[in-house]
């Protein structure tokens, strides 16, 4: 498929005109209607033989991933996400099959949200392949949740189990726009942040926005994914708290919302409360079921600040 | 300089609030604010070794140009551009100073056009430096100028010089945003896009949009880049034709406009008027001074579709 052919397959697939973008691929830029005038932006870089391996992993899910990373972000401002921007370099050498496959990765799931592919750049190159995707959406009525949110006394939740990711998880996650939008349509969310840096990295990011000192974790509360449930309860804490590339959302309620919001029974959802943040100890406390406290310093695996991130992930 | 520091330098140099990004780096998402709700919207990727080469080119130049594309694009719809994202993946070997200087390129520019810094995605890898930049504007009250709105026996005006843009241009030159507003405050302008593809190319892209069968160009109108006037006429006009990458406007107006627009002496830039718009003859038209007439056949070097525009080319 040469690139004329990829940007007609793309219009094709991108048939279904979408209420926000008035225009879409074929002139020198799209343009967007946004009713109330803001919209949320989030752009995520994801490099073969950083954030995934084109050699031993289809490209469906190297396209879903791409994408679905950014509309984690959308969803842990508690944002409804709209149009997505995608910006290609595919190594000279792919064939039309692989393209066909990624592309397809990224539309289904574009789909699945009602996000419009609105426009993009597609390039062939001698080097690996990178995709670079925008994403933009609109926020929920209430604003944007922020990280800067969370007070003192707060419950910590978080959407799902944690760790293991590396060994398939980031690839095929559904992001979290539902969950956020029932959240957010029914109680009142104090800070949110999605964890792609593992939760001590991206909890720490709640506590320094927020001004608050420290968090309170519950070790047994933790939610741990299946793939790191036969180790040891001390490693798969540690990789429950550092290894990152969970999608999952972290956010904070008062506990008269916890109270009510419980495990997620009424929103059909499970949510896991595993701590609280505090005001009067520092850093990350750990409480472990048989009364111990440790503090836990470590972080997760990369330098994140807010949606200007950084990235220096090795191989997957 | 690591992430972190890049990050944190990027902050420091963006410090200066923008009224369109009421949250700027530092949560999951962006918000932007657009006053009438409407936004456009484009990305570019440039990769080393197809856009520019890194080993050869001061990095503040590289950075510039990945911006000013983009700013060509807004420019083109005859928009205001108002906030940048900004993806990198960094080559691990790269110096501090290098990619010091590589942002520095990109904000001089921003900061020349009241273009924020909203946000971006930082990562080193062992492969060679891409950048995507993702730029949103706000379109101009009488709406985005599109390709389509030519018609027949429209004047066709370029903004600038053509042929050449290797040798230098295409990495310094300065999107014609002023020169956009201006025409669109003043003047009704029918249809309107950047030169990128070259002349043969876009004009056709015009020409195919509008749905108009030709175009007649007088060879003699076509103003030549210093750097090819040296060249043999026929030479140079094909070079004008085709070269790419001139980021010069093409636009087209009524006649009416065209004897008020003149050569842009009431506008303070110049304007060079280069043929009209036919329905009634097909293709690109050339016209020499002697009065000799030929069918121009060739397109330029890249294959472009709009805003979801492809790239084959070659090192420059």
């Amino acid at each position: 498929m040469d690139e004329r052919a990829l940007i007609h397959w793309i219009q094709k697939q991108t048939a279904a005109p979408s209420p926000f973008v008035p225009l879409s691929i074929g002139d020198d830029t799209a343009l967007l209607r946004f009713p109330g005038g803001e919209t949320l932006v989030t752009v995520d870089m994801l490099m073969d033989g950083t954030h995934f391996t084109s050699a031993d992993t289809d490209a469906r899910r190297i396209g879903h991933k791409a994408l679905a990373v950014n509309l984690s972000d959308i969803a842990a401002m508690g944002g409804t996400a709209v149009a997505a921007f995608v910006a290609l370099a595919i190594p000279r050498s792919t064939s039309p099959e692989v393209t066909t496959s990624l592309m397809t990765g990224i539309q289904a799931l574009a789909q699945q949200f009602q996000v419009a592919i609105a426009g993009g750049d597609t390039n062939t190159w001698d080097g690996p392949l990178v995709i670079s995707i925008t994403v933009m959406g609109i926020p929920h009525a209430k604003g944007p949740i922020r990280r800067s949110g969370a007070r003192d006394g707060d419950v910590i939740y978080v959407t799902g189990p944690l760790g293991g990711s590396i060994l398939g998880h980031h690839l095929d996650f559904t992001p979290r726009l539902a969950a956020a939008k029932a959240l957010l349509d029914h109680h009142d969310i104090h800070a949110m942040i999605d964890l792609s840096d593992g939760l001590a990295t991206d909890l720490r990011h709640i506590l320094r926005a927020s001004q608050l000192s420290g968090a309170i974790i519950d070790e047994d509360k933790l939610p741990l994914r299946d793939t790191i449930a036969h180790l040891a309860k001390s490693e798969a804490i540690i990789r429950a708290l550092t290894d990152g590339e969970d999608f999952e959302l972290c956010f904070t309620v008062s506990p008269q919302t916890a109270s009510t919001l419980g495990r997620g029974e009424s929103l059909g959802f499970p949510l896991y409360p595993i701590g609280v943040c505090t005001q009067t100890q520092s850093g990350l406390i750990l409480h472990s079921g048989q009364g111990q406290i440790t503090t836990f310093e470590r972080e997760g695996y990369e330098h994140r600040l807010g949606q200007a991130n950084t990235s220096t992930r090795e191989k997957p």
